[in-house]
């Protein structure tokens, strides 16, 4: 079996013109088929602003009502993902955009409602490998935003962290999946101020202590899940860190292992 | 060689929710490989002014600078886009979206300034049929929007009949093409009031005369343009009319011949 890369990208890095190109210089020179992930960064937020629509956020999740989604759709589909990939054309790096909807890649259902309704916001029910697959082949690197679909014609936002676990299990059984996610810092830390205090492996073990200490908190607990998911369902390795440990054999990360 | 429809549909379906459902309905169900091609409609316009953005016409041509573009790149790559693609796929028509960029499919040039400078346009150089054909062979339905790239990094605004007309151009090696472009009317009329006075033939001879009476005028001009240059250029069929002339054997429309 072959190696596929799945590597997540996020906001410090989409925001960042400098640093995007930076980062997708070095993805580009990545040899092997791949896959990039992104999330949406600030810009969703800013248009929203820009267009009068109320950004209405729930334990820092957004609600997505109708006029929220078609921003989601425009800003993520449409600016940052056509922008990579032009960019990525730039570096000789042969890339397709994608949604979930693309190709039926990702199918989703609509959060049930409990104590909140989220809106149009959809849990990953299924991977479609097969259009994606095609183009993997042929050598070219398919680029998802953080979109899916019902397979009903409804449109679903959807966390690029679980997008890109989702995606690395449905082509587990293609490939040999790796999964990157790549943030600000150089992984988990065991000191959230010290750079230098990086948690290289995480297992089931040492992760409920982590928790009980308080060390892995907050927007850190559903990243971890995600990569807990991705490691006990065939992905090969799951990391945590900057970009750096894609492309610099010293620089440190975490590694989260079964 | 197999037959290749390129299907073009402008802002008459794309602004008409109850329109385009019923033409995505038909179009799933056309047999063999096909590409949609679509325009913008007045989605673009609309979120220009909810942002605050001017709107700059000329000669009825949008000048697209940087905020222009960013603007059309999320209507048209993003909401437009995605949303027919979603459509589709309820239709159990697998498809994939794209830009000139993705697959490196549409290589334009920034048009060259002469009294005018249109900013961020882009005029058609080279078609890369590559990528696009992998899904095609693999029964996928590619979905284009009216945005293409210069390779450099920079996306560009393209007119979507050009862009029609060139994949038709393109994917004549390969394929025995068919070009449709889909409007409101039933074709090219001799009276513009009389749905019935659809011109069923248009060549070389009786284009000039069309032009000289004046039949042929306005934005008919640069669409007869684009049909001369496919059927001039290996393309096996060019028609203008309503959708209905795709889908039923009776009605009526234009074919331009060499």
């Amino acid at each position: 079996m072959k190696t596929l890369k799945i590597i997540k990208i996020g906001g410090n890095i989409i925001d960042n013109d400098f640093v995007l190109d930076d980062f997708l210089k070095h993805f580009s020179s990545l040899e092997g088929p791949k896959i990039l992930v992104h999330g949406g960064g600030k810009l969703a937020t800013k248009l929203a602003h820009q267009m009068g629509v109320k950004v209405n956020m729930i334990d820092g999740r957004r609600i997505t009502d109708a006029a929220t989604l078609d921003i989601i759709t425009m800003v993520y589909a449409g600016k940052i993902n056509k922008s990579i990939i032009a960019k990525l054309q730039s570096q000789q790096c042969n890339a397709v955009g994608f949604s979930g909807a693309d190709g039926n890649t990702i199918v989703s259902v609509k959060r049930p409602v409990k104590d909140i309704d989220f809106g149009s916001v959809g849990d990953v029910q299924k991977v479609n490998t097969e259009t994606t697959n095609l183009l993997l082949a042929g050598n070219v690197t398919p680029v998802f935003c953080a979109i899916t679909h019902d397979a009903n014609g409804q449109l679903l936002n959807t966390n690029a962290d679980t997008i890109a676990s989702e995606l690395a299990i449905g082509f587990a059984e293609l490939y040999h999946t790796e999964l990157y996610y790549c943030f600000e810092k150089s992984g988990v830390l065991k000191d959230i101020n010290a750079e230098d205090s990086v948690i290289e492996n995480i297992n089931s073990t040492n992760y409920q202590n982590l928790k009980d200490q308080g060390i892995i908190a907050d927007g850190m607990l559903p990243k971890l899940e995600n990569c807990f998911h991705a490691i006990t369902n065939k992905v090969k390795k799951v990391c945590i860190g900057k970009p750096e440990m894609l492309f610099n054999s010293n620089s440190k990360f975490t590694t989260i292992q079964d």
